[in-house]
């Protein structure tokens, strides 16, 4: 995919913002499992994914993780810029979660054309409130919704996303991604598969009953 | 307080936007519990404070509330103008805590001053990059602190807010702000005053030892 198609701007910049941007935009491929950003440690820039899948963490102190959000084809990645955002006081990790292809455009230029652009603020704005809009939706589930119920959401939600009802991830890795222990998604998984909802092998969950998981997330 | 020196960026703008805002921007005068914003039933404008307390919290399906953070002299809201901001999708509850004095920018002019200024829209990118890192911030809190490290930090905050460690607040009034129920906030303070860390009265709580406090927060 060129820049031009995948950066959803395009079209509202000056054609000397454009030429910048097609100079100094770099096509990156990385491996699933490339951390892509850590904390304040790096500013890579801002990420326009042209393919694969990324995640979005924290980590706590004493390392349990929460994914915050993931990202898709043509979505932006805000936060490896995040030394450009004035007052972003938090720290999270992007990790590529498949082999994924991104076009990176470096920190310096996008402040840059941040500040001399109202056009590029506010596309900036635009981004940030949406993750904001994601990272709310997600406090509202852990705050009221109880655990059987974020449970039933995310083994749907990996299903659709990995189009298959044989999934592939270890209770471990439910545990980070929902920010609690292995233990309470173990033993909330064997309730479920006692209700026959789904059946337990050596590091997979196979759906049994979507119509009982959908009951159950809404 | 005049506008000028209440609004961070004033020095920044043309004399053309100065002249809008002074023409358009409205002090107001609201009593301890008005609601200045509810979802996204109303779109108010931008509110400079001048003076006074302000409490943004959401709702749960069932009534519940979650204190977001607050805002004092010189804070400015923004999501009692969210309609202005593309891709916010929750709705927040502004109320006013104490009597509260604010200059309010109306929407409209606010929408039209971010589209046209990059300066005007770089600022706003900072201010909900500050709430996103407030409510970053507190999501930490609600996943990785037990709840009585919370409650400790809770006390200390309100005593040096109200400045006396004789707090006049119902235990439903703190569940409220805390997003939980209020048997989990009695019974977590009487276990606080069976450690001689504080002392329960009538719609009160006073603080007697604040260092017990402190070492339970950090």
């Amino acid at each position: 995919m060129d820049f031009a198609s995948c950066f959803p701007i395009w079209d509202k910049l000056t054609p000397d913002e454009q030429a910048q941007l097609l100079q100094r935009a770099e096509l990156r491929s990385v491996k699933a499992g490339t951390v892509l950003h850590n904390g304040n440690m790096d500013c890579l820039g801002l990420l326009v994914i042209c393919s694969g899948q990324l995640r979005v963490y924290t980590l706590s102190d004493e390392g349990r993780e929460i994914t915050l959000y993931r990202l898709f084809d043509r979505d932006i990645c805000l936060f490896s810029a995040s030394c450009v955002m004035t007052n972003i006081q938090f720290e999270v990790i992007v990790e590529a979660e498949k082999d994924s292809q991104m076009w990176v455009l470096p920190s310096g230029l996008f402040k840059q054309m941040m500040e001399q652009s109202a056009v590029v603020a506010n596309y900036a704005n635009q981004l940030i409130s949406s993750r904001f809009s994601e990272v709310m939706w997600l406090m509202e589930q852990i705050m009221w919704k109880s655990f059987d119920k974020r449970l039933a959401g995310f083994l749907l939600d990996e299903s659709h996303l990995e189009g298959t009802k044989l999934l592939k991830i270890t209770h471990e890795k439910i545990a980070n991604h929902m920010g609690t222990a292995r233990e309470v998604v173990t033993r909330m998984l064997r309730y479920f598969q006692s209700e026959h909802i789904v059946r337990l092998t050596r590091g997979a969950v196979e759906i049994l009953d979507e119509q009982a998981l959908e009951a159950l997330r809404s």
